[in-house]
């Protein structure tokens, strides 16, 4: 199966597409979306939006899978990210394909077996498990790997159930 | 000018077009879009996007205005309004309308001439502006025809400058 994992921001937004076969998981591609703050709202969530769209054409995933995200004390900033977050989504729906929340802890058990884990072991571990030549570039792209190696190699049942 | 105001909301999301002609405002569409917490989020956002994109394709606005969201002490509230904003404002985007912003006391200010007013008070001032036979069904119905009227009825440097 093949999974699309996003990591939602509208300054940075991580991406990260992986395969797994017999147990296998391996990325297709994966990067970062960034975008101004000078640029308008709305094109700077259409970024997003057409990213997921175009990546969802081009690779055609069988599911999306995001991490839950994490919402400090902070309204504002919790406000922008579901904008971020509302933009990835509505594409995912748009294109038909199935959206999966993990919370971070789980994530963080799924790659590294420990779901306190800090941002450079998820690096390491997403390196090593997709046997990546060097560390994904942002720890944006390497949260939205992170992601989609969770949902891709959890059992059949436990998947749906998510 | 036509303007399409929109009242973000997951649970209910409030439309109004007004359209604006030698200082005369007149209500073209207005209703809510209402989802069940039982359907998946992502096809809920997906509902807003498109009663948006329908909404564009059929009245061709000039415009989309939405009031900025309040955020309360709740992150968790304004993550999900974040999304609903984010569908909305890439739908608007994705049709190549430009979006504004206004604060809740400007629009209470150009509705009632009164920037606390109260919601009874923007509904019944809406009814009147509009010369509607009756109040806007829903609050959210009422809070998007008064962004729109808000919007529509800014002098032309003012609205360029928001």
């Amino acid at each position: 199966m093949k999974v699309l994992g996003i990591d939602p921001g509208t300054a940075a937004c991580g991406y990260g597409i992986v395969h797994e076969s017999d147990g296998r998981i391996r990325a297709l591609d994966h990067g970062c979306w960034t975008s101004s703050a000078r640029e308008r709202p709305e094109i700077r969530l259409r970024g997003i939006f057409d990213g997921v769209t175009g990546l969802i054409a081009a690779h055609e995933p069988d599911a999306v899978a995001l991490e839950e995200s994490f919402v400090g004390a902070d309204a504002r900033i919790a406000l922008f990210v579901g904008q971020a977050r509302g933009a990835a989504l509505v594409a995912a729906a748009s294109a038909g394909v199935e959206c999966t929340e993990y919370a971070p802890a789980r994530v963080k058990q799924a790659v590294c077996g420990y779901g306190r884990a800090d941002k450079g072991q998820v690096g390491r571990m997403v390196r090593m498990i997709l046997s990546l030549d060097v560390e994904p570039p942002t720890s944006h792209a390497a949260d939205a790997l992170a992601v989609a190696i969770c949902h891709a190699s959890m059992p059949p049942l436990a998947r749906m159930a998510s």
